[in-house]
């Protein structure tokens, strides 16, 4: 748990192998978050001996030769919008202040099951929309880490923690894992369960999971998937296999659609020329391909989906404390409380319209390689950065990764995003995993 | 073919042993039709000629010794808002005269896989809505068949085919059916797959069946629901087997909750009578139960729903020809137009609350038993009569059954509504077909 942290796939083993103990490796993490904790700031909640208790129950069930699950004395940072009843889930909002859950939510209940240490919750955004919490970047702390799973994606970037869940209504868990330079995982919408996270908007709102690994994000995003009828998105099927095939090589090279989205003027320069860049080194393997023309209008329907819903799920925040909401919450909330039931419902039929418009890219192309965001992260702590290299693929229920391939001039991380086709989550990994190792073998 | 018409169920066997032809009964259809169509006006498209073709088909694949399927010979008739490649497809408006689909209804694929003769197409109100078209009720040419499914209800009541296809999205099926005196069944919502029917209303619009005994609906339900990806409100499951189960005898006489619902007072005096006297015969197996305080806002909710979907789903029928729709139905457009986006997914929200009051009275109970209509089918074709005691089984997707088993001073038919869990279809048939039987003896 040094410089270069070990992977959890890695970690896992090791338990398992009965190599390192549970409570080393939380220790170990402990140990991080007294170091760097005054500077990054990831956490919400902490509580050492809880964390150190489930580490020690997990090593006594190893001494009788058995582990609890995949996820066997793995530490994992839980986004404070996740209910948790052995600490507190306050949502980034003064108004939760000292909110303590009566029941875990589906996917902590799921992390338990898997053998997880539940090691602390982590900052979110106010109520996971835009207002900053009080995270900085690891990489530098005059930078935002982006937001708004801003805790988990910096705890695993600054080595406090090697897996942290986190959710994406927008750009939650891509942007925060690009301007932070770990990888990070929004599954297809629907694959893991919300229930007992706080509800944004049932259209949009995905969880997903940070990591140091293709492999340690497989890992994670498949032990916390699996059905549950509270969640009306969630569909009844096998658990997916993410881990072994996102270990497997893929049967041809992969072929990758370079798509700029409509949103490409707002990228840096020098997040274009990197782009150019990935794709000539791609070469065959890379076509620039454009999006259909219902592409125009998907950040629109973005924005009619997410206040509309932001002003129904919120009311009662807005009615509790509308004082209390940043001033743009509160302006989503009431744009959202105008908007017609006729225009959301478009918006949200639009889904299928551009979904039909990448099956054509997926016939062809296992994934669209795109930014993740428009730069590295921005300096300033006021804002988390533009989620609109997200919104689109978030909008679209499609999973989507970004990898830490890339540096800018500033020396802060720029992530590579690739998307796949909706369900077909495992694919994406394995295309994934290929194109980190190519990258990484070619800086070699 | 005659004044007690074959139930489809014993046709079909019939026609599976060699015993008589599919063109025999086709043609004793025709027969009928041209005997009642001109009081009734039951259908808006008949091809004579082609549903005699399709029946020699049938005869010819019988007389190689095997059926096409379970439906093998049965005419069935298709409200004309469900798409046909062999007939037009005008949904009860002008502003669709003349219109030929280039695609089947998945129903109506359906249907054919499974051996059906399609008979023709069934008039339906204006676009599925409230304004009636020409056709009448059988049992009384100054009484409305009452509406949407007017002519699938109709025909059936007046021996012209034993078995129809249609909607409902407030009380369409259960509605006519039982202002017709015939079976009619609305299964679970997302049952049966609505993929090239006129769209009303994603949350609400469901397909329903008409037949001449529990089994006949039984057999068709069957035979048409099944998965479709195109449908989001299909569900991958096992094909019910709803002719089996309805054919079986309950474990334990089952139990019925007599609801009266928010709309009792709008009943008439016979109705209320009528039901207190069929609970009084049930005696221990009935108890009057309340339904809970969110069934208060039910009808709203409704009402909310439907009114910003026929907005956005109608709104081409708005701009082609506002002064050519109804008076009722573009009030209802233009109600929708003004619907704000929260009050509508509130509404939609709702549809879980009130499933979750109807668990507790599913716990106990086998069926809630309560009318179908507030009485007999009035007079006058202005009208189709109150949905009201349909609306909210409509609302909460649960499957309904009406049956014909109670008749009005005037002579007209009085339906009797069971209404059982979601996704329980199967437990309802039986439940009902217990309740006809039972309630046949006595009358014996």
């Amino acid at each position: 748990m040094s410089d270069a942290p070990l992977t959890s796939v890695s970690i896992a083993a090791q338990i398992r192998d009965g190599l390192i103990e549970a409570e080393t490796v939380t220790r170990a993490c402990l140990g991080r978050i007294d170091e760097a904790e005054e500077q990054v700031q990831a956490w919400a909640h902490l509580d050492a001996d809880f964390a150190v208790q489930q580490a020690q129950q997990l090593d006594a069930v190893r001494g009788a030769a058995d582990v609890v699950g995949p996820l066997h004395g793995l530490p994992v940072g839980v986004k404070d919008i996740f209910d948790t009843v052995d600490l507190p889930t306050e949502n980034g909002t003064v108004i939760d202040a000292g909110r303590q859950p009566e029941e875990d939510a589906f996917v902590v209940s799921q992390l338990k099951q898997a053998g997880a240490v539940i090691l602390g919750k982590t900052v979110t955004t106010e109520l996971a929309v835009y207002a900053p919490g009080k995270t900085r970047n690891p990489h530098n702390p005059a930078h935002t880490p982006g937001g708004s799973s801003s805790g988990s994606a910096a705890a695993v970037a600054a080595g406090m923690v090697p897996l942290a869940v986190g959710t994406q209504t927008n750009g939650s868990v891509v942007r925060p894992a690009a301007y932070c330079g770990v990888f990070g995982f929004k599954p297809t919408h629907g694959l893991i369960s919300r229930t007992g996270v706080l509800a944004q908007s049932r259209v949009l709102d995905t969880i997903g999971v940070f990591g140091r690994s293709v492999e340690d994000i497989a890992l994670l995003a498949q032990s916390i998937a699996g059905y549950d009828d509270a969640d009306p998105d969630s569909r009844l099927r096998a658990r997916p296999r993410l881990l072994e095939i996102a270990g497997e090589e893929p049967p041809l090279d992969p072929l990758f659609a370079f798509v700029k989205t409509p949103v490409w003027e707002t990228a840096t320069d020098e997040t274009r020329a990197a782009f150019a860049e990935l794709s000539d080194f791609l070469g065959a393997q890379c076509d620039e391909v454009p999006l259909p023309d219902p592409f125009e209008q998907a950040l629109d329907c973005h924005r009619t989906i997410i206040c509309a819903d932001l002003a129904k799920n919120f009311a009662r925040y807005h009615r509790a404390g509308a004082d209390r909401l940043s001033d743009t919450l509160r302006e989503m909330i009431e744009e959202g409380q105008k908007t017609l039931a006729v225009d959301y419902n478009r918006a949200v039929d639009w889904i299928a319209v551009l979904n039909a418009g990448l099956e054509r890219i997926f016939e062809r192309y296992d994934a669209i390689l795109t930014p993740a965001t428009t730069g590295t992260a921005p300096a300033g702590l006021d804002s988390t950065g533009s989620p609109a290299f997200c919104t689109l693929w978030t909008l679209c229920g499609t999973p989507a990764i970004t990898l830490p391939l890339m540096q800018g001039s500033d020396g802060l991380p720029l992530g590579v995003q690739l998307v796949g086709r909706r369900g077909d989550d495992a694919r994406l990994l394995r295309t994934a995993r290929w194109l980190a190792a190519h990258v990484e073998a070619a800086e070699r």
